[in-house]
């Protein structure tokens, strides 16, 4: 009788070990208890459709996407809107802002508040010309969504950095604020550590990247390969108790970012978990 | 006069950043200055060429690997061999190693050492029957070739983990070691940190993985997302100041191995930096 029984938990045992030996995939990333959250800009797919997106998301266990409109147009009929958004769904992924958009014209301003409605976000990340900003804080109060204004370096005449964004948002309405791009910020020699230090009750949304200099020749890396200080920002999301989203927006490899994406994931992973002690 | 000067300057420049926005790749990983180097375990590409695993080494910037038979066959003949290290060269790859290779027999110990010392690596990580370690100590004194002994979990019979390879060799030649690999050592119960402490002056090579459970049911998971504490171990490998290789052995989805080895080794570099400080 003893013998039988040790049998069936020899043959449960073996049974559990056979599903385990599956191995799964993904292993979710551990849960890292900070008020911020890793995802992902939908730029890091702007030669890629929304479904090889949403699987690289799943291999990279990421929960959080900034659409871009090359996944979701702007003239979307609503059913498209919903279908899109079931997909995300489907794939345990937040559409938790829409952007960049650009806005030229106050007709622009209009369509991209009434698209971020339509979508359901409460964040729009954008790049309003600067004399639409009176009429983006209209549209901010009306519809009680924030704007994210991202910055671009040195490459673009407006908003090359946080202390540019911050300059022109600081006297308006407390939902108008930054799309702090860390690697736009280096390339315009800021120091992304001090400047999310500095506007940090301005800053909605974060774009992670790395590049190679403090220059406009400064080009993008793979995380943890170029000149920023990651543990260093880290550290300072967690003293800022940033609560938004850090998204990756990868810039390299355009039609096969996949090895850099994953390792720039796996980077701020590692610096997350080594900064905690 | 001044203007041209402008001009030209500009048109320098622009030429320069031009040449700079190619976004060469692989932007290499930045120096470490650890007294240990991150490598790869053949057996991570047991599903795939030598190609697409010099391929994948590039793109990561990794320049070691441990050489597995399916790469290169026990029995190659010497102009093989030639060709297969001029490949590893033109890829800025050093073949630091090889194995794991089993050995059954006195004659199965002979031809593993014969093949390590024609492929000119001074390390062999092997799998040798107990009572064949006398043996295996003569070619180790014969050869001046290192033996690291590879540890199993709870999988195999012989060597489950570094104390059981450790009280093995421990009174023979300090030429006879052990390869930690973190993961069976874990799976075996035992704390892989401390093993790196108690056993460091046999330690020759380091398999670096991830599991999600301390027994035998503990299966494969990309680094950072199992049960090991990699800050802690990496610290340990500053403190015993480990100067070998430290080689991902990934063994997950072999087809397609590739977002979670980059992701693993990124990982590991975050955590390397973020413990500097």
């Amino acid at each position: 009788m003893k013998n039988i029984f040790l049998i069936l938990l020899t043959i449960i045992i073996s049974l559990t070990a056979y599903g385990q030996n599956e191995r799964p995939c993904p292993q979710p990333a551990p849960e890292t208890k900070e008020a911020f959250k890793l995802g992902m800009a939908g730029f890091t797919f702007v030669a890629l459709d929304i479904d090889k997106t949403l699987e690289t998301l799943k291999q990279l266990d990421i929960h959080y996407l900034c659409i871009k409109d090359f996944h979701l147009p702007y003239n979307s009929a609503d059913e498209q809107i919903k279908a899109f958004k079931s997909k995300l769904q489907e794939n345990k992924v937040v559409g938790y802002a829409v952007g960049p958009i650009n806005m030229k014209t106050e007709q622009e301003v209009d369509s991209s508040f009434a698209y971020a409605q339509r979508v359901g976000v409460k964040l729009l990340v954008g790049v309003p010309e600067y004399e639409l900003l009176p009429y983006v804080e209209k549209k901010v109060k009306e519809y009680d969504i924030k704007l994210a204004i991202h910055l671009h370096g040195p490459d673009k005449p407006i908003y090359p950095d946080a202390e540019d964004a911050w300059e022109h948002v600081k006297n308006m309405d407390p939902r108008m604020g930054i799309c702090l791009d860390i690697g736009h910020d280096t390339r315009n020699g800021k120091d992304m550590v001090e400047d999310l230090k500095k506007y940090q009750s301005r800053i909605f949304d974060i774009h992670l990247k790395d590049v190679t200099g403090n220059t406009k020749l400064g080009y993008p890396a793979v995380v943890g390969r170029g000149i920023h200080d990651i543990p260093a920002f880290v550290r300072m999301l967690r003293k800022v108790k940033y609560s938004g989203v850090v998204s990756l927006e990868y810039e390299k490899d355009r039609n096969n970012p996949f090895m850099g994406i994953a390792e720039s994931i796996g980077y701020f992973r590692g610096v997350v978990a080594a900064t905690k002690k």
